[in-house]
């Protein structure tokens, strides 16, 4: 029987040129969508777990082709819910080498904005689920989004239901009169599982630790949130906008695991990676110890790097096989 | 020396799945800029005028492309300014046969809706223009918007320069608190020139005329407007989505001048139709007596739609042709 | 609450050159899936109906992305099952005007065709069902899909769930060793509504009777097999491959019903026409008096004309505005 | 055994924008290779006979490209000839209704145009031929190129092999020095048939006979080139650019035959359509006699305009089907 | 005069996705054609040799637009022969770095598959041929393509022409009831070039020597089978699916000879790469001493990497630059 | 206040196969036009400054298309003339790792080498202008070109402006009767600013010292011509075709600067990166010293091989951040 997760947060419209062509040179756009929960669930799904987003459209026919999007890989879609009148957007120009990818935001004002409490059931969502995912987009969107958020994990807590938090945030999205570091806290006492950075950390929650590395700031993390099992990092580094190194870490309380670095020699679409680490520690957790969570996770967010648009619709076997060692990414006939 | 126009209005990106397509289908979307008043622009530019359309757009990339768009079909654009996020933005699912086409507006909120008085200096503007051309769109999309209209028609007035209004307008594109009838009028005592309907003239003045026909409807407008020369209408018979037929009507307070029928059997692209007849219109009215002009903006009309995209890009000699009676579409070597 | 309707039948991968292109011409094929029964479900679901479709896929990638597909155009996939390797096939080449549509299938020995009686669990299946739908080409097939098929009419009928056949077949397609004379009967005396033609009440149960128009053979049909209660026909006039008339027929036993002849221009695809129509009269039957509903079968058809794809992707407003008589079109903002 | 015709004159790139849109919209340009006389030479292939075409390409990969064009579509290309550096091309922006196509050729100084007497050895080209066919084009473009054809058509009357020529041209591309009146006479008096209309007949041949008639043109031409057994004209009635209208005329010397007037309502491509009457007619003479041959001819025409490119693609079941009344164009399955 | 060059075997319709994108994501697929041994054939059309491909394809529209792919590409297909109604298929996905490219075959039940001896004339095809070359592949597919092949290399050795077999097989394709091993000696003995791999002749001739390295396995097998001249391996390593090194190895029964090791950065596209390294090695063979074929078949092999689709494309000048160590891909003006 | 910079020359229509699609393979062409020096002015453009490029195109849809372009991409096109019919046009093929990129150019009678002294008003052009740049492309194409530069570059001088000239030209190019070392000193002597390389200064000045270095080279330049106050060169070592390194290298009569190696590990277009290097020089000399100017001409021409097309789009913002050693190409939101 597959293990079930509930994601949730907003889907945003896709638009980019195609191939390397900058703005200036498009005459049309690729479409897809994407967000960085959904992307988590939908990972998820390809590895063979059910799952479910929630989240709230525009009630016309670009609110219901974003759904579509969403059930042909493998969501659950009966909790959207529909209303008002715009759907998020993100527009994306793909660089490559020194020239950096840009993305432009048109998402103030969105439907899913606009979402205020008590709007989504969440114990009918949790209901048979074995996992809440949330990220640290979501409460930076509105005051709404962000109830609702803490409706979700309170709710979660409540049935028994781990939660796991991926709590990066951009401190020029919050606009709604709130800091990061006065909301994330409030989701994470929720948590049982943080994905974090070691700069996440200090901003987040202020610690004026400058030279502490990881390992030791994760544990300082469990120290003020004793709720939490696992902090998990994922470090890249960033040699060219073609060319990656990704290697995981975690943190357990008792032992400081790290996979191997994967060396990601020709990107295709850098997007959602991180989302694909998310959705391989999901993974992984639920079916394996910490060492290979960690191994997996990190091989799902390699193999994300080639795979255009958000999500990583690669298989269950593709993640277990460069998590085994195999780097040689030989024809499968 | 080219006569010169200028037009005002706010342009949006046009996102539409290719061929017929709908929503649910669409995997890209085809990309063009468009907005009546700039269709307006490019059409006259086309047909060998000069021309600049005067408009705000985000200070972005995709503000500066839609910028690109509008010099790459012939528009000065150095009155154009630049300021906030978004820009205004349309989908269109393009019908056939019984099919309608489908529409969907995500422009609340955008750049130019947020334009205020005095952020475009309409003397530099008008200085040395021939004409200047509105429509009943921009007053609707926000109080910013019609006051720069006003301004606008107003330093025309003082300046002796012709000013054409197209008074079509969507009341339930009215939302920042004034109607359409109370607003639309305060530009038609401005302007020398009127596009609009027998439905159009009877609502937006409130008109109890219900057996009128457009002739004495005209009539009735040049008494309460007596600053108006011409009251121009273009009668559309919808067949279906594939087929309509266009005939234009004119008043000039003295004479009725009907143009010929024209019937379009094979529709590629209707958006933008009206726009092409006032763009026909008003380089008929300034080169031609007006039986030509009225003639010559039908078949600028009819023209358009064959051509893809919101944009009459047909030359003068195309429209000439065809006003003077050759339907053959005859290929040319 | 919606109404549910269940189909089963095979889905086949759709190749078809770009546009107008001849497959002596082609360097890509569109692609998209379709087949006569899950073309009904899909129809019926864009109209507010539950639907879910019953096949049997390749257990591989492309059985995969095919049952994606019947997702993302929102069916339930639950009772699709998977084994061997073959997904059905067929290309498709676009005829205009005197030049005919070619299609070249590649069936024979799909994964579908491989199904055998109780590989599917019907009562399961049809469990809250409001409708089962079947057609003449399942049981053409194989003898495997004939025997599920006619599972499935057993199972309907025992729950008292309403059963309609679209029994035209192609002679040439029964290859399996039984003739489509002794087989279609024995699902027919299950079914409550059956669409058909003249020739296909002659040639299906050999009656003599060549002057006998559509009325008479339907007053003979339920003669014949008193359970149907609507016998059900749609004409449709081949003026040439881009213009096309249809009209619906109607018997049930009472009074003669016949919808309006609509004329379809300029159409863009007219496969999966007979599907919308069968698509049409259920949810008509569903929901109106049976005049309604054969008009309303029109309709669906004939607006199918004008989706690109096997399937009717247009919103009940949209059909209902045809069965109410717009036939205009006009642009929907 | 297949009858085998050999054809004579340029090829050139075709670039035109996609679908409908304008020389000012395009992005990328479609790419096909044509030539009245090679297209000629393609459908007869397409309709089972043997063909070769003789023509000149530059020497680099444009020029392989354009051989392996003609190779796909299944002519013999082992006579043509390589040099210099130039292909000839034309483009072509697609009309609608009354919006005319536009052609701009680019073909001045091509290979072909470079061409020299006796670079083709015609004795071994013409052996094994059933038929010759050259076109007004070829001795406009260059007098090499005329030699040539003057050399060919002498070549094949020493052989006793039967000449076609379509002798439409158009005067303003007769540029090296010699009229068309001078020239053509003098390879009309090596032709069998000839493919012409009344103007064409006036102005080549300078008869002052304004208002004679096709047949009484044909009857005279004879008279003045006793060589001549056959006067074939094509009357396109040219409703627009969408809808045309086709009917063939033979004179033999003896009695005057017409085909049905075909109605091709939605044209997909109206270039080449001329070439594809003179390949139906030459099939026709081949295989039927001269009312069938007319008939044949005016088929193949009509079907021609449904076909995207330059070359007729249809099969001889096509045509046959269509000369025999069939204009359905329903769906072969 | 240039060499001539035989292969016998299925060409298979390829159809792929755009770009990366997964088969999950495809709303369209990339279409081409390939078969190992036609493969071979067109390389060494480009090369500059004459070529002729035997095969036989579905007697409809899709066996003859596989026809004219190979006529386009410069093979003779006056050898193919027509039968039965299936195209063998390959679906292909192509992967990057870490991520396999994926393979579905839907070969089975095609019309090369139903070959049968004696349908092909082998003394009329290999009239005039230098060289004829069969994979393993083909006798796995069928006992009647084992049969044809063995026709043929028995013909071959009778008319003096040599024969080159490249004799990998995958032991899951061998369906018919024969081996492997039982088949491909039989094959082996009318060879004088065999390509190979270590694996390869340890497999395919049961030989238990798990040490030996090539060049002993290479002896051995000359001693097995003293018909054969050359014993030829290619040495791929995969360092991922993006970068792979390539080198070539021959025992001539004399020296053994190694190529340079070629390093492919940035794969295109790796299918069909084995097939250039054979096409190499046949020019090489037939225009130069045994130290320049082996370089030569290594340069070949490593430019198809940069070439979409199955068939090596580039030139005689391409690959003598390379072989003689040039290998900066500089821009040719 | 934006500085203005003025180029001339030869504006190409430029036609690629899709992605790495051999000329083989094409279907269709994607569209851009391109030449030396216009690139240089749009690249001046796309980094803040004003820009105008002189040039002349035939007088049809073609020619207004090219205008166009330029226009689209910012450059002021009031100095564009229009006469004859040709377009100059390339065609590329785009290679990878060892597979060159190929150019076919047809630019012969091209509108631009009709062009004539006298034709440009060259004191109106450079009125307001800050910088004029030229190639040795241009005097190559045809007398009159040669006579139209040597006409600017002394009305430059006349003027006081800034000339630069990068003087790399090909000696094939040279057809008109003059050579490349008659031509271009005569141009380099009213030039203040050199691009070359060591061959460059070598071949064009014949200067007998093979031994010398660069440094050396520019002195004895300054020596021969003491009006320039710069020499400048690019060093590209060229791994292959898919991998670049870039160096500048400045000698400015007293210090030789030289800028970091950059390093293009993943080209995606290498046409025109020479260009992007003389516009990031003419930027940087204009508002840098030296040092810098060198180093951001470097980043320019690195950023370029990352952009299809022939011009460098991206902003200033990219090569200042590369300029300052930011290699990571990392998203920016």
């Amino acid at each position: 029987m597959p293990k079930k997760v509930i994601t949730f947060g907003e889907v945003m419209m896709r638009l980019s040129p195609p191939g390397y062509e900058k703005f200036s040179q498009a005459s049309s756009f690729d479409l897809v969508y994407g967000g960085g929960e959904a992307n988590v669930a939908i990972s998820c799904a390809y590895l063979g777990m059910k799952a479910a987003h929630v989240t709230r459209f525009p009630d016309n026919a670009l609110g219901r082709a974003a759904t579509q999007f969403l059930r042909k890989h493998w969501l659950s879609t009966e909790h959207v819910i529909y209303g008002d009148q715009m759907l998020g957007k993100y527009f994306l120009e793909k660089g490559a080498v020194h020239r950096p990818s840009e993305v432009i935001y048109e998402r103030e004002g969105s439907s899913f904005s606009l979402i205020e409490p008590s709007m989504i059931n969440w114990e009918d969502v949790l209901k048979d689920a074995d996992w809440f995912h949330w990220t640290g987009i979501t409460p930076a969107i509105s005051e709404g989004a962000y109830f609702c958020c803490l409706e979700a994990v309170k709710a979660a807590n409540k049935m028994g239901i781990p939660v796991s938090g991926d709590i990066n945030s951009r401190s020029n999205m919050w606009k709604y009169g709130k800091t990061m570091q006065e909301v994330i806290p409030t989701l994470v006492e929720h948590s049982d599982v943080v994905i974090t950075s070691s700069r996440g950390i200090r901003e987040m929650f202020e610690l004026d630790r400058p030279n502490d590395k990881f390992q030791d700031l994760a544990i300082e993390l469990i120290n003020l949130f004793p709720n939490i099992n696992k902090v998990v990092k994922k470090t890249r580094r960033t040699l060219s906008a073609s060319h990656n190194q990704i290697q995981g870490k975690l943190w357990n309380g008792k032992t400081y695991l790290t996979s191997n670095m994967l060396n990601i020699t020709h990107i295709i679409d850098r997007v959602g990676t991180g989302d694909a680490f998310a959705a391989g520690l999901i993974y992984g957790l639920l079916h394996y110890n910490d060492a290979k969570a960690i191994a997996f996770a990190s091989a799902a967010c390699a193999l994300k790097h080639t795979v255009p648009g958000d999500v990583n619709m690669v298989s269950l076997e593709n993640v277990q096989s460069l998590m085994e060692g195999d780097t040689s990414g030989a024809i499968k006939r």
